[in-house]
Formats: C-alpha cells, sequence, structure tokens
C-alpha cells in the first residue's frame, strides 16, 4: 500500500522553476509514485486532491507556505524522499544557466549594464509592484510578466510611466517584441513594417506568428497586459503604444488586438487609431465590429483576418483624417426602422460615446426616457411604446416631425439622423412632409441633417426623386447604413492630436538591452537572441517571511 | 390667447388611420393651431404634453379612451372644431378605396376568396391573437402585423401553426415577400433564387433593397417578428422558414438575419443552417462572428455584407454537410493561452450549447469550478487561480497532462483540444511531454484529440518536427484557430435531418392570395401588386367597448 507524507515550510519562497524542478526529481527517486510541490493556496490545494495527493495532515498549511507531499510505495521512501529536498534544491541551482556576476539590487544591475532601456520583471505578484516603480525611477522601461499585481498598483505605476514618458507593459503581460527582440513568451518573426498593440498575450503571438508565416514582417509588438483596456486603466499602455506606433518611422501599419475592451476605452483607442494617419486593424475579440471598415480603421473577425488584412494592406497608402475645429455637436438619429436603428448603435457606440437608445445593445446604453434625447441618442420611433392607437412613424410622419423639432430645439444637437424607409406599405411621399421641415432647420441652425434612405429603384416613391428633394432641402443623403456611419465618424473624431511619444519611440529603436529579474529562461532567451542583458540575483525581502518583513521594513522607516 | 378644448370618447374603436385623418383635418381647419387625436396612454399623454396639447382636464382620460384635443386661436373655433369630429371621421370613411363586397367575418371572407392561403392581420394588438387563431383553423398561414400580442399567445399560435404546417409571421412583423408579393413594408425587388429569413424588419428590407440593387433577385422573404429568437419562442417561426427555404427549388441560398438570438436558439439556427445543404448568410445583428465562413454557412459583418455576400455566392456550389451516426460526447478544450481560450469560445458557443469556460463571454457560461469540466468546456490553465506559485503551461506541462488524464476518464469526453504555442519563453519541446499522454489516451479510449499549434517556422522549437510528433501520437493537428472550429463544428453539426415543409413551400410558390383585417392600405398594396386579396370590414366586439365585449361574451357562454 502506499505511503503519503508531507513537509511544510511556513513562509518560504522559492521561484516556480525551482519548484517544478525539485516536484520533477522527486517523483523520479526510486519508489516514489507521485509528487506535489506547491504554495498551499486553497486553488492548488484542490488540485493535489483530484490527484489524490492531499492527506488531511496538509490542512494545516497556509497560502504562503510551501507544501510538499510525497507518495511513495513504502515508508522507507516515502521518508528518505523528503530527507533529500535541500539537496535537490541545492543541485538545480548549481546547474542554473546564467553565470557571471549577478548583482543583487537594481541600482547596481544598471551600473553594469548602462545601456540597458528596459526591465524585466517576472518576479511573485507581491513584490512585482514595488521593483517596477524602482525600474521606473532608474528610467526603465518594464515589461511586468507577474500576475497577481493589484488593479491600484497598475493603475498608480501606468501614470508615474507616462508622466515620464516610459512604458509599463503588464502586469499579466506574457509577450512583446521590441525591434527583434521577443520578450517571456514570443515567436520568432521576420523584422517589418507591421506593428502591434494587444491586450492579450496569445492574441499577440497568434497573429505575429501568422503575419510572418503570410510573408509579413514586425516592427515592434507591444504587450499591454489583459486588464489595460478595463475602465479604470483606461487602456493607458495601449493608447501610449498607438501614439508611438503612430510616430515610429519602422510602422507602416498597426494591428490593435485585444479581448474586448470597456466601452469608453473602446472609444478612446479607436478615436486614436483614427486620428493615427495610418493604417490599424483592429480585432476586439467576441466584440461585434461595426463593419468591415471605418475610413483608415480595418475591423477583422477574428486573429488570423487580422493577420491577412494587414499584410495585404502593408504599403497600402495611410488614409489621413482631418481634424475639426469646432464642435459638431451631439447626434439625434430618430428612426422608423427598429433593425436600422439596432445597427446604428452597434455602428457608433465605438466612435460616439456615451450613446444612449431604447434599442440598446448594452446595460449602460439605455435612455431613462424615450421621449428625451441625452448626448448622442439613436431613438427608434417604431417601438411599441410609441405606436399603441397610432400609425407606424414609415406611414405617418407626425411623431417624426414633432421629434425633428423637439431636437432642433436643443442647442446640444449637433446632427439629426433619419431613416426613410421606402417601398410597399411605406408612405407615398416621405419626403414631402420631411423635407419642408429640415428646410426649416437648416434654416435657423446649424445642425446637419442626414437621410439614409432605403430602397429600390423599383420602388413606387422615385427613390431618385425623394433623394433630390432631401437634398434639395438641405440634407446629406445616403443609401447605405456604412456610409452614414462613415460619414459620421468622420465628423465625431477626437479634436486633439495625439501625442508622439518621441522618447519612447527612441527607446523602442534602440538595440535591446534589459535587466530581468526573475525567470532566468527570459534572461537566456534575450542573450540567445544577442539582445544586452543582465540578470538579477533578485530574492524576496527576508527570503520571503512576510512577517519578519514587515518588521525589517518597520525598522528601516 | 389661445384656447385649448377637449374630448374624451370613453373606450371608443377606431384605426389609427382615420385618427392620423381625424387629426390632420382638424389642425387643417380655420384658426385652428394644433391639434392632438391618441388612445390615452402615458406615453401619449407625455407626447401632447411636450407639444403643449395636453390640459389638466385632459387627465381623466384612461388608456382605452380615444383623446381629442384641439388648441385654437379662440373659444369659437375650439369649440367648432370639435363640432365637426363625427363628420371629419364620416367623410375620411368614404373616400376609402377598398369598394364593393366587405365580408364581416372571416369565414365569409374566405368563402368569396377560396384561393386564400394567406390572412394579414393588422388589427389593434388585444384582438389579434384570436382573429391569428381562426385564420389558423381556417387553414390559413397568417402575416401578423399587429404589436402589443403577449409572449404566451405568441408561443401557443406557434405551436398551432407548427403542428398543421402553417406558417405565422409575426407578431410585429413588418415584412415579408411571397412568391413576388410584397405585404406590409417591403421593397420591389426582382424575383430571383435568394431566399431569407428575418426576426428583423427593416433588417429584411435593408437586405433586399441591398439584393436588388446589387443585381440579384428574391424567392422568398420570410419575417418572423422580433421575440421568435427569444428563448421562449424559440425561433420557432425561424427555423421553419429556413427548413422550408432548404426545400424550395425556386431558392439556391439563403439569407438570415435577425438582431442578436438568444445562445441556444442561435446554437439550434446555426445547426439547421449547417445541415440545410444550401449556402446560408448569417447576419447576427451586433452578435460577434464566430469567423467569416464555417462550410456552408458565411458571416455577414453588417446588412450590406450580408447582401453581398449573398449575391456573389449565388449560383455556388452547395456545400453539403455529412450527418454523424454517432454522438461525438463533449469537447475539453485545455488551454494555454488565455486569449486562444476566448477565441476558441467565441467561436464555438454557437455551435456547441452548453459551453462553459473559466474565460467566458456570457454569464451563462461560467464554470461553477474551473477545475472540473461538464459539458462542453473550454479552460484556460494559465489563468491565475492556476499559476500561484506555479510556471505558467507554457513553461511546464504537469498541469495539464493531469488534466488530460482526468478528462480521459470522463466518459463523456469525445474530443481534447490542446493548443501549443512554440517560440521564445515557451518550453523547449512540447511534444516530448504532452504526445505520449495523447498517445495514452488514442490507445484505451475512442478520445479524439486535436493539436492547435501556434508558432512559426523559424521559432526553437521547429515546428514541423513538433506537428509530426503530435501526428505520430495519433492527435489531429492544426495550425490556426479556424481550421480547427470548422473541424469541429463538422463533427458536432445536429444529427437529424430537417424536417422538409412540403405543404409550406406549395403556399409559398402558388400564386399569392389573401385575406386582409386592418389597415386598409396593405389591401391596396396587394391589389396593386397584382396579388387576389379580399379586404374584411373588422370591428372590434361591441365596437371597442371593453365592458360592453365582457358581458357579450359572458353570454355567449
Amino acid at each position: 500500500m502506499s505511503v503519503t507524507k508531507i513537509e511544510i515550510r511556513p513562509g518560504a519562497y522559492y521561484d516556480s522553476v525551482v519548484l517544478m524542478h525539485l516536484q520533477r526529481a522527486l517523483t523520479d527517486l526510486e519508489g516514489v509514485e507521485d509528487a506535489g510541490v506547491v504554495m498551499a493556496t486553497p486553488a492548488n490545494c484542490e488540485l493535489l486532491a483530484d490527484g489524490d495527493l492531499y492527506p488531511e495532515m496538509a490542512e494545516s498549511a497556509k497560502s504562503d507556505d510551501l507544501l510538499i507531499v510525497v507518495k511513495a510505495e513504502n515508508e522507507t521512501s516515502a521518508a528518505g524522499a523528503l530527507a533529500q529536498v535541500d539537496a535537490l534544491i541545492s543541485a538545480r541551482r548549481s546547474t542554473s544557466s546564467s553565470t557571471g556576476f549577478r548583482p543583487r539590487s537594481l541600482e547596481s544591475a544598471v551600473k553594469n549594464l548602462p545601456s540597458a532601456r528596459w526591465l524585466l520583471v517576472s518576479v511573485p505578484g507581491r513584490y512585482a509592484a514595488d521593483l517596477t516603480r524602482k525600474g521606473l525611477s532608474e528610467n526603465l522601461n518594464v515589461f511586468l510578466y507577474s500576475d497577481n499585481v493589484s488593479l491600484e498598483d497598475e493603475i498608480a505605476l501606468k501614470k508615474e510611466a507616462s508622466k515620464k514618458g516610459l512604458l509599463v507593459m503588464g502586469p499579466d503581460c506574457g509577450t512583446a517584441i521590441i525591434n527583434r527582440v521577443g520578450l517571456g513568451f514570443a515567436n520568432r518573426v521576420r523584422k517589418g513594417s507591421i506593428g502591434l498593440v494587444g491586450a492579450s498575450g496569445t492574441g499577440l503571438q497568434a497573429v505575429t506568428s501568422a503575419i510572418h508565416e503570410l510573408g509579413g514582417g514586425i516592427s515592434h509588438a507591444i504587450g499591454t497586459g489583459g486588464r489595460d483596456l478595463k475602465k479604470e486603466v483606461g487602456g493607458a499602455t495601449a493608447i501610449q503604444g498607438l501614439e508611438a506606433l503612430a510616430a515610429d518611422d519602422q510602422t507602416d501599419l498597426i494591428v490593435l488586438v485585444s479581448k474586448p475592451p470597456s466601452p469608453d476605452v473602446a472609444a478612446k483607442l479607436l478615436s486614436t487609431a483614427q486620428t493615427c494617419g495610418k493604417p490599424v486593424v483592429v480585432n476586439f475579440i467576441g466584440y461585434p465590429a461595426p463593419a468591415a471598415r471605418l475610413g483608415n480603421v480595418y475591423f477583422a473577425v477574428n486573429l488570423h483576418e487580422a493577420a491577412r488584412i494587414s499584410v495585404d494592406q502593408t504599403g497600402s497608402q495611410p488614409l489621413l483624417s482631418a481634424f475639426n475645429r469646432e464642435s459638431p455637436g451631439y447626434l439625434r438619429g430618430l428612426f422608423s426602422g427598429g433593425t436600422l436603428a439596432v445597427e446604428a448603435v452597434l455602428a457608433l457606440q465605438n466612435i460616439l460615446f456615451p450613446l444612449y437608445s431604447n434599442v440598446p445593445i448594452s446595460q449602460n446604453q439605455i435612455m431613462a426616457n424615450p421621449m428625451q434625447s441625452e448626448q448622442h441618442t439613436i431613438v427608434d420611433l417604431g417601438e411599441d411604446v410609441f405606436t399603441q392607437g397610432r400609425l407606424h412613424p414609415m406611414m405617418d410622419n407626425d411623431l417624426r416631425i414633432r421629434r425633428m423639432r423637439q431636437e432642433a430645439d436643443d442647442p446640444d444637437t449637433g446632427t439629426i439622423w433619419l431613416d426613410v424607409v421606402l417601398g410597399e406599405g411605406a408612405h407615398s411621399n416621405p419626403a414631402s412632409e420631411l423635407a419642408p421641415v429640415i428646410q426649416e432647420i437648416r434654416a435657423k441652425t446649424r445642425i446637419e441633417c442626414i437621410v439614409l434612405i432605403i430602397g429600390t429603384s423599383d420602388d413606387p416613391q422615385d427613390i431618385d426623386a425623394q433623394a433630390e428633394a432631401f437634398r434639395a432641402a438641405g440634407a446629406v443623403v445616403f443609401f447605405n447604413l456604412q456610409e452614414t456611419v462613415e460619414h459620421i465618424a468622420a465628423r465625431h473624431i477626437l479634436q486633439t492630436a495625439p501625442s508622439k511619444q518621441r522618447g519612447l519611440i527612441e527607446d523602442l529603436n534602440l538595440p535591446f538591452s534589459a535587466v530581468n529579474a526573475g525567470l532566468e529562461s527570459f534572461y537566456d532567451s534575450l542573450i540567445g537572441q544577442g539582445a544586452s542583458a543582465i540578470h538579477m540575483e533578485w530574492r524576496p525581502p527576508a527570503g520571503g517571511n512576510e512577517k519578519l518583513a514587515g518588521i525589517l521594513a518597520k525598522l528601516k522607516g
């Protein structure tokens, strides 16, 4: 019968590579059937239990204790294995690949590698923010691989970095490619003119790999960490990255990849993209694309398509957007067609923010009162609430005319957008009633009136005559929603030119040179790629004993 | 100073066209400044108030009362206008366009137009379900334009229709085109081989118009009403429509358009689409597309693209899907890459239902316990909960190997899907550890093992050798997610052949003939299009007086 024995080392710090190798070494010992070496977090304990490696006596271990479990054929083998733990750990240490001088402080590391412009941090999460802060004070950009860093720390670190013109990629940033050199996990790809910004590690890897396989090349791939596009962080790193690549001579086209961002951050990013002066390919994974293309911004359906479009478009002429001089005011879409209203919300939700509607796509778009527009608004006047005992607005223009006048009286209204659906069943001459109201509004305000006509040249209303009547009244006329949205997007792009991130661009294009703190394999990888690097012999304060560390900190203070 | 006077007609029924014309006629009278004629619902009263047409004395009017408000220059004009109400209503009635015999009951209408296969219902919502039920009992398909019909009535009516092989389009169905004839609101389009099913009125209009303008033509366009794709209704009409068009010789390609469906209904619809033997173009508006194409199913980003793809693909050879004989079991995706896991969820959520994940896209996909798969599962093993004090699964395969064995022990597992991300920083030879486990699983189970490799031919691991090692162990190997998903989708399509809706197809292709109840303009439109139609002189029981109607019903009962 198997015998299971455990050892608990309270508050001990070992790096994850050491733990992995210890577990393997224990499992390989004569007479040992299985072994587990983990920090005793609830999740790790559950994993041990699933593998029948969690005896009752292990329950006293706490989350920051190291738990060593050995299951062996007999008592002697189990005890013998545990007795070898320290020897096995030391054996691993001595075979480590990075030899030579190992500075124990960041100051010393920087003194020994004065060319260093980057710091790679892969120490445990609870120590990572402190080390990043030190990196920033040494004027280093930081690649922050560690996870389990608090949101507050992330926000503070990125604010400080941005002030200094430095980049913090992460926390939980798995990948980046800076001037040919892959950081963390990164595929080997040829140098080229496609720059990437990604709030998703394997997303960036999948796209850069596919670009390479399709014959394209990468200038830089900037990771941001998965939380960067959350409302609280506001896309700080993504926007810095976009602006840097926009100003970078090595980059002709930019790819932006992320898991779904918060709506206000998405709007900010797309505004930055629209005004960056280069083609941008966007894949917000799992987010409905507003269109296949809006001006210089392409929307890919998935990662592979993002790669294909970028390779196809590299070298194409960028479409420069004009900057507006005055505020375009709010958009008020007064729709008769429900689905057209939904499609308008969908296409505009990342461009006009905040956007409200009575046919919202997300909860934060719900109008408090469909009778009253607020900020940018798309209202479907064919909704049930408007049509009780009343004809549908495709037949009866009265309700819409009253609402047009109401919007025109609002000094914040900049654009009124109507859909006009022709065909059987619809009003026989909508322009005869709507165009005079447009003329009246144009005569006394600076409001732009947009009319989207849906119909065919065979429809009974004469589509050309309708369009002409609307144009004569001063309206801008379109025949599909996509063109209408492009027109609106062009009017509403951000009014400030992006900052140019000059210092950052220089850092990106210097020969890559970094201090590495944490996983040695990242140092080995940098050296293997021909970059300059120094590995710092990082140890947690008081050897990871948090109680003792607290006392030390107090003594220092 | 203006004078406002009102009249309240309790519980009176007038059709909306009559009300619209009365309001206009009142406004046109000498001395009248504005007028409102509405059923006194809260929304309508608020609209009146916004237009300064809601005096205090109107507050006693109830939702089913008719409220007539006149604002005039003086007392005399206001009183004079109200005195003319009945005369104005009668005048309107006599200019009505449909003359000749007007049956007062559906039985009599059908006797007078025995060719009728359809009933158009546009009476007020609270009477519409009853009339639809009568239509079904007369073996008529129903185009149900009315809104404000209860969900319970919709479910019951569709269940009954389906039993009889009849179609109920609606409630709140704005448009349809049956064998060249537009019902409700519909654009004039040429006859052709593109069939459409749409849970969105103007969505169908926009797509059919664009198809026509791009040179294509329409066989039939079947509306379903906006609620058809909700969980409760289950896509009853949409699935009937898809099956009918699939079996219809006039239709070569099918377009499916709707606002976002409920996830289980989306899965059902896509299964039906995948097995229908014809190309299907899908645009779930505002729903992220799983891919540009999955076998015979194309995903359009927006309505206009749906039209373009359909015209491009018409006449192309349909891709017939094979039917499986045995159940493929559950998919268990064990991912090291977070974004790849999210993309897998995104692409599969409409194909495998229900699908669970620790990186869910919607709330109903959340795994109760990331350590335990349930049904179809995609788990990201690189999530924080798995990596505390442990190397990332791209470096350390131990956690994934244990989980593979756990899945293999589950008799419900049909497929295990691994991603293997190569490149800098990653494990130097993942196949050396993972392939033997695949071999072991293949030797003792019928589980399919799929490996998605992300990397480039320049990566240090030798991508070809990795692939070969996985293949030798019995795995199916892919290099991008899209192909992997296509492979999985082909294994998991519905195992029953769709029913053929024979009777319905005959009805669709007969010369169009219908009874119209409600809006006369719909009758005029049918006649104008050369269809056979009869207008039924529908009146609500007891002239719309609900109290009296209740007494009458009791007397009958």
